[in-house]
């Protein structure tokens, strides 16, 4: 089943079920208001949801409207919690080689994971809105999962079943802020300003086969100022499965229904920099700082700049098919001004 | 004005406006049914909360209830942010000296603020749960305000004009997985479980002359196993003020309302172990790993132990009359067990 939130319903957005086509789409207010509502009470709503998905997708439904990706905010337009793992090792082993380090032996055992903020994510189509280009401005596009409730000491086999929906996202890093940020010690803040993610959020049962061991096996294509930038495919090279990175969230405490988990950046293991552009048979990227990697190790400093005012991303994945599953992330760089109220 | 939420209401508590006396209480579920829901919607809905503050207070309300701490889950059981700074520069001071490293000039000007869970907060007098003693149980007992809206890039000033409401946190550490965890490199994450808040927030206007500047100047009284512990002034040695860490966590990111922000432990300058405590004479401390790290620097290694199963914290704040402000935090660690459903 698809599930999309309309700007229409305000801070929480108005939960519509989306037909598998994503053309149309119809409200359920009388059984979840809210994408958060539907979470909370998983178990009697989601058998519901079902059979208006069924109808929608059959043209039966008796409310179907059109669904138009622009109107939509994020899946859980603020959520109660956002925290992203490092799950594709190969980005990391970039970042550390990129500085003549070594990647600690327990990362690959041990996620890295950081706590996000989710109090104010902004919509799919809405602008990356920033008041200085000087941050570092730059994509990650990533695959999230949305949890149900989670019992403290999870396991790896409690936390798959506890994977509700599956989307995509634009985690914006401002990378110049990072190296202070990170030298004080307590990981980011400032440096991670409000994600995006796709307008659609999919149950696992959506994906078929693609959806394998808590991965997702499809390309995860990335467009750059529409120029194909990335297509790494989101199940390979994941070292952590969605399952253990929940499994990792749950040590030490519960995690409330609605909580997203993140996959970090995608990244396939490529041989150089030559060959791992789109444009040279690679896969690419999905973020800017992995090409400045390549370019550091292997001519001395980044050449890449990271994106200005005007630069536009689309994140995106299709099926076998080639029909688009959670339709796009789509967004443009800009300066931040204040909403008039 | 008070407000706190009843665990009656489920997830997200039933909002009560309390009597400033903490005897008596009223739900409004036609104003408000959430306090979330009246911080979305503050400037239409605070005037009728104050309207039914007023007759609780004048014992006019006609739907008044016995007000009863116990019932109270924390004001928001669940929040869309909770970010904690280190306001209290003493303490870090003390980290550092403790492991005989300098303290950065920066901290002084920049403060040092981690992302926490939001998801699943614990209540007052609910325990805290841990699968396992070992991982080093410390009590953090901090101030806290809930912002409105907050534009990205808030001067201090309107950061200040923001702040909705201020209670008191016990923001509970790992303190043993602590050092791997930082070492990784993106701050906390399993070493800080659930946090609780006290039963009642409170308008920054019910704190009379004792909010200044954006700082509480009264003492915060920490109770350990029935015994005094800490009684640090929360107004002393306060780097930064509530108004410079919302603008902090504002510079990158619009702040979503109901966004909590805390103090930090709060720790008072005092010259040694032997004077600091409030056995002799001294205030005492708002986390055990404050005696540790005296002891550390005196003796060389720490001799208090962290808190053990049946251990209870007491965290409190009362008026120039010994009136309790807002209610007390009271909690026991215990074994965690998994709710039944």
């Amino acid at each position: 089943m698809k599930l999309a939130s309309l700007k229409s319903g305000g801070r929480d957005g108005l939960l519509v079920v989306v037909s598998r086509d994503l053309v149309t789409c119809q409200a359920v207010p009388k059984i979840a208001r809210t994408l958060q509502c539907a979470l909370d009470n998983w178990d009697e709503v989601a058998p519901q949801l079902e059979k208006i998905y069924a109808r929608l997708n059959a043209g039966s439904a008796d409310k179907a409207e059109s669904f138009i990706e622009e109107e939509c905010h994020s899946p859980l337009p603020r959520a109660y919690q956002w925290c992203d793992g490092s799950a594709y090792i190969n980005h990391v082993e970039l970042v550390r080689k990129a500085r003549n380090a070594e990647v600690p032996e327990s990362f690959y055992s041990d996620p890295l994971m950081y706590q996000g903020g989710s109090d104010s994510f902004v919509g799919p189509c809405d602008p990356i809105a920033v008041l200085d280009e000087a941050w570092g401005v730059d994509l990650e596009a990533e695959v999230a999962v949305v949890t149900g409730d989670v019992p403290m000491g999870a396991t790896v086999e409690e936390a798959a079943g506890a994977i509700r929906l599956v989307m995509l996202v634009n985690d914006v890093s401002l990378r110049n802020l990072i190296p202070n940020e990170l030298a004080k010690g307590f990981g980011f803040y400032q440096s991670k300003p409000a994600s995006a993610f796709s307008p659609v959020a999919v149950t696992p049962d959506e994906l078929g086969d693609a959806w394998k061991d808590s991965k997702l096996h499809l390309p995860l294509q990335v467009t750059l100022n529409d120029e194909p930038f990335g297509r790494p495919n989101a199940g390979e090279d994941m070292t952590f499965s969605f399952a253990q990175l929940v499994a990792h969230a749950a040590k030490t405490r519960e995690l409330g229904a609605g909580s997203i988990v993140g996959s970090g950046t995608v990244s396939n293991k490529q041989g150089s920099l030559h060959g791992s552009s789109i444009a040279n048979g690679g896969v690419g990227y999905c973020c800017l700082a992995e090409v400045r990697m390549y370019e550091t190790i292997e001519g001395g400093k980044p050449a890449t700049p990271y994106l200005a005012y005007g630069d536009t991303v689309r994140i995106e994945m299709v099926d076998e098919s080639g029909a688009s599953i959670f339709g796009a992330i789509d967004q443009e760089v800009v300066r931040y001004h204040r909403r008039t109220t």
